[in-house]
Parts: structure tokens; C-alpha cells; sequence
């Protein structure tokens, strides 16, 4: 969801301070609340706004009805030098993911690569969030996840039994912003989906099909069909995948047993993620992997543009230089979603009402 | 490209000792010549029949203009307990990947997962059939390559300087066939295309753009565009962090420098792979890991079905029932292709000529 007009502008360190004020309010641990809210900003600043302290209202709800537990024991069930296997004990899914990064991190930097999976998790965010964390390390990332509610079919199916499942892949370059992919397999988001219908706009041709397979374009009808997967069934395999990687290996949730954490905001998700780091030094030094880097995205973007396109971009390029513009301008946030953070604020008496 | 009609069936052991002796006629050690036979085999059975023997009169070509070094020194330049860079020393594609995937699964048992890269290699066949190789040790197989030819230009862009680079993922399950992807990040191959064009065929809205970024349908224009990624910009991304992880982290080529291998057989192709291996008992017992596998590919199978669709299929399964069948009833191989290996036994003397 792009930022409404008539909104407003509010510097990321405030956002994070509420954040991180409201989590602890409702019974985090304080550092906890302080990494929940980092974490969200992270998303804000990328842009990825669905994904950052709109979700707070939200989260806050599951955890005031018991579906988040505030003092979760997070730790790896199963582990040697080079996978774990991270039970987040249904804490925050921030927490749980921020666990299994740094995690996956120290045991590439002993080893050269590792894969840490979670279960029993929860929401965690933006991917990119994860992925990108080993980078400073001159380490790529790679993070997949189960989506927390089904809204696509399988191919030539109609029960809504697949989520929009996601890969970010993180590459550090040179000179050049790393690389970041962050991509569900779905076409688009329900989240725009629900955006268009209450704009009363239509949608276009390819988001989503009906149970008979046909276009469907009005977003209003969206509960009579489902998110298309990118590349027809290529889509939907690649869903698939990343579901029994970030799920069924981890004995998290995929398919069926997904709960709707829309629907029922108490129940335990069971979410499952994971997270790769792998060092590139294992394959070639350091600066001449990040100069090689720098040398093909350059080649990219250098490379001759379609009539009325200003630009090609790479992956991640664009959130590279929207961190840094609401670093220095601030997060624009939609008017409705001030007002509920407002409304939160004032229910557990916050001293920043936002206003 | 699928079996033409008034094409002949051949027993799969017959075209595997046809291509084994026609490599070793061409000057391949035995071991090598049988190793790339079986392999292209392994393709035809999956019924990827573009990437099998269809491509054996291609290779010959290029050894026979010294493109392939018969008697490379495959080795690992750079190596630690779960990661290798191999050379392949320009060897055949197929020699390489064997190679860097048996080292992949022998660092894998050790350790429980491994990453293998490689550089100096060439066209492997299909990516189902690496990815496919730590299945009978209980493992997840992951591969990548950059593709050996530039059919598709960056989002926005109008050069060629990207390829179909696809990633195939094979993830074993218990009484059900395992689960293998196996796809190119574009919506569908330039072989494809070129077959719509010698049929006399338009192909879809959705195939390739030309370079306004309009709906290219007429295969004879295709040199005037180029293949669409899956999912647009997803796609795109997709495509591109697949070129760096399989091309660039290897020192393989990526963007600009991959030789199109159909323009300039005798050129080195430096062509990069990469496969990884996973133990699944790193975070399950194999055999819970198995069942719930079964239960969610079930799951899925069973789930409702559109109007007119017969059954839903989960990744690599059409697949699993064609090497069956193909096992039993031969691999059937189009006429041109069998005219084309006729030929080719004619030049290196073999005494089965395929008649």
C-alpha cells in the first residue's frame, strides 16, 4: 500500500520510539519491543510499507486476545555447525527471525554458509528486513517464508490452500547498492487488492482469477476468486517450494493448517521461515566478487532503455534510495493508519499520542 | 520442444549407448562419454526433451571446433567443509555438474549441507537432473545456472543481455513422487518459439515484447523482441540474482560476456553453476519429514479442481510418470532429431545408425 494522500510525514526514530513504546506497553520485554520496532521501521524505510507499523494495530490485537507469547524461550532444537532448526515458542515473529539471522550469521562466519529454519513463529515482516541483515557481513542472504493466510489456489485448483509465499535474495556489491530481491510468488498482493476495491478502482487483467479461471477485474467480487502466481504454474510451483523449505521442513505450517491471522487473531500461526548466509569469500576475494558485482549492475543499468523509461533498475535499487530519503525526510504514513495508531496510543496511554 | 508426429521411439538404453559412443568416437574418455550419455538420458525420460539427446549433433559440433576440452582437469580451486568453487577446466557441462554435485552431496553428509559453485564449465542439460541427485540421500538439491544464450532484456531495458536462467529444487518425500521444480525465469523458452515459427504458428499474448514493449505474436518477428520474465519485474529480479549467485560468484559469465553458444559453438562458454545439498535430518527425522510431505502433497492433489481440469499436478510429477512410462515404452525422439543423429553416426562411423 503506497503511502494515502493527505497523510503525514513523521521522523523514523519517532516511529520506532512509539513502536517500541506501544510493544513494551502491551508486555514486551523492552528489548524486545526495541528490536520488534527496528525491525518494522527497516520495512517503512524500504518502502515496504504493508509490511512495517501499519501491522502494529494488528499485532497488538493478537497479542492483548493471548496469540503472541511475550516471553518466549526462543532457542534451536536442532543444531550443528551449519543449520539449526530455531523454536520461537509462538514469540513475536521479529524476535524469532532476528534470532535465526544473527544465528545464521555467526555460524557462516565460523563455516562459510549456513541455513537456520523456525518454527512456531509468527509474522515477521518484510523479508528483505532478514535477508539483507547478513550483507554488513560480506555474506549473501537468502530468506523464504509461509504467508500467514491463503488467498491463492493451486494450479487448476479453487480452495484457497496457498499464500502468497515469498524468497529475498540479498547480494553485497561494491560501490553500487547491494542487490535485494524481495518477491512473493503472486502476481500482487491481497493487501492491493483490498486497496483498489475500497478506491472503487478495478483491477487489471492477470492479478486474479475466478473459480472458472477467467480474468477477474473487479476487486469487490475478490472472495469469488484468487491471487494468479507469477508465470501461471511456474508461480505456483516456486510457491510451493518455498512453502515446504520455510514450512513442512521445519514442521511449521503450509497448506491447509495456515491459519488466517486476519480471521482469528488469537490462534497459534505456527509460521514457518528461513534464512540462509553464506560467505562469498568462499568463492572469490571479497573485493573482486564486489567489483565483479558493481561491473554487471552497472552494465545493466547502462544498457539501452525502452522509449519513455527514465531508468532501469535493479533489484532492491529502488528501496536503496527511499532508506535514504525518509532517513533524511521522515515515513509518510496514510491518514488511516495515523489514525489507528493514534487510537492505540491513547488506549494504552502512551506520552507520544502522534500528534 | 515436444515429439513431433511421424517421429520413431527408441529404448532409453539404446539412445543412452548411441550418445555414450558417439562422445567417445568424438575423442571423450569412456567414463566421460557414458557419464554425459546418461545424463542427456536422465533429461529425455523426464520428457525435457530439449535438453537431452536433441542436443548431442550441437555438441559435436563444438568439440569437433575445439570448443570442449575432452580431457579437462574438473577441480576445486577454493574449498572448505560445505562449500567449493570448481573449475571445470572447459570440460563438458555434464562431466562438471556431476562432478561439483557428487562433491555437494558427499560435503552435505558430512556436514549436512553444502554449496557448490563452478566456473569454466558448459550447457549441463536439464537443472531436474542435478537437483534431482541428493534426493536418494535424504536430501533437498537446489540449482542454478546462467543460461548460454541472451534471449531477454533487463525490465524496461530493450537488449539482450540476459538469458532464461532458470532454478530447479528437488525435495524428497515418502510414498509420493519427490517434488522437483524445474523452471526458467522467463514465461517460456526461445525453443519454443522458434518451434511456433516452423509451424507456421502465432504465439501468445504474454510470450515476448518487441522493443516498444508491446505484445510480440508472430514468432518470425522474434529477433525484433524479446522473451517476457515471469511475473514482469518479479521475474526479472528473479533472473538476475540467479545470474550472481550461479555466474558471478563463481567468476562464470553473466550479462554481456555469455557467448551465445548457437552463434559461436567454438568460443569458451566459462559458463557457471551452482547446486546445493541439504540433509533434511537437519531438522527432522527423515521419516516424520516424509510423512508430512505425503500429507501436504495430498493435501494439495485433493483439494477442488477447476471446471474441465482433471487433476492438479505438483511440481516434477508429470515428470515422474513420464520416466516411468518412457522406462517402459521408449523415449520417442522427433523425425528431424533422428535424422540429425543418423547423420552424425554416418560421420563418426558408430555401428548403430539409429535405423
Amino acid at each position: 500500500m503506497a503511502a494515502e494522500p493527505h497523510g503525514q510525514i513523521f521522523p523514523a526514530k519517532r516511529l520506532e520510539a512509539f513502536g517500541a513504546g506501544a510493544l513494551a506497553a502491551l508486555g514486551l520485554p523492552e528489548e524486545d519491543a526495541a528490536l520488534c520496532a527496528a525491525r518494522m521501521i527497516d520495512a517503512d524505510l524500504r518502502g515496504v510499507d504493508t509490511h512495517g507499523i501499519f501491522r502494529l494495530p494488528h499485532y497488538s490485537q493478537r497479542i492483548r486476545l493471548g496469540g503472541i507469547n511475550l516471553h518466549p524461550k526462543v532457542h534451536a532444537v536442532r543444531e550443528n555447525a551449519v543449520t539449526a532448526l530455531v523454536d520461537g515458542d509462538n514469540g513475536m515473529g521479529h524476535v524469532v527471525m532476528n534470532y535465526a539471522t544473527k544465528l545464521a550469521i555467526r555460524k557462516a562466519a565460523e563455516s562459510g554458509l549456513a541455513w537456520v529454519g523456525t518454527c512456531n513463529g509468527n509474522h515477521a515482516g518484510a523479508g528483505a528486513v532478514y535477508s539483507s541483515m547478513p550483507l554488513a557481513h560480506d555474506m549473501v542472504g537468502m530468506y523464504m517464508t509461509v504467508a500467514n493466510a491463503n488467498h491463492m489456489a493451486p494450479w487448476g485448483g479453487i480452495e484457497l490452500i496457498l499464500g502468497t509465499n515469498p524468497i529475498s535474495v540479498a547480494i553485497p556489491a561494491g560501490e553500487e547498492p547491494s542487490v535485494v530481491l524481495d518477491i512473493a510468488t503472486t502476481v500482487t498482493s491481497y493487501g492491493k487488492v483490498k486497496l483498489a476495491a475500497q478506491k472503487g478502482e478495478s483491477i487489471p487483467v492477470g492479478w486474479m482469477i475466478d473459480k472458472k479461471g477467467q480474468p477477474l477485474t473487479d476487486p469487490k467480487r475478490s472472495s469469488e476468486g484468487f491471487l494468479v502466481p507469477i508465470g501461471d504454474y511456474k508461480g505456483y510451483g516456486l510457491n510451493v517450494v518455498i512453502g515446504m523449505l520455510a514450512g513442512v521442513l521445519n514442521g511449521a505450517a503450509f497448506g491447509r493448517n495456515v491459519v488466517d491471522f486476519n480471521r482469528d487473531p488469537a490462534a497459534v500461526n505456527n509460521s514457518g521461515h528461513m534464512i540462509m548466509a553464506m560467505r562469498v569469500d568462499n568463492f572469490q576475494p571479497v573485493e573482486t566478487f564486489k567489483g565483479e558485482m558493481d561491473r554487471v549492475i552497472r552494465e545493466i543499468r547502462a544498457s539501452k532503455r525502452m522509449e519513455g523509461i527514465d531508468r532501469i533498475w535493479l533489484p532492491g535499487e529502488m528501496e536503496h534510495y527511499r532508506i535514504r530519503e525518509r532517513l533524511e525526510r521522515g515515513i509518510p504514513l496514510a491518514e488511516a493508519v495515523v489514525v489507528q495508531l493514534r487510537k492505540l496510543a491513547a488506549e494504552l496511554n502512551l506520552t507520544d499520542r502522534l500528534e
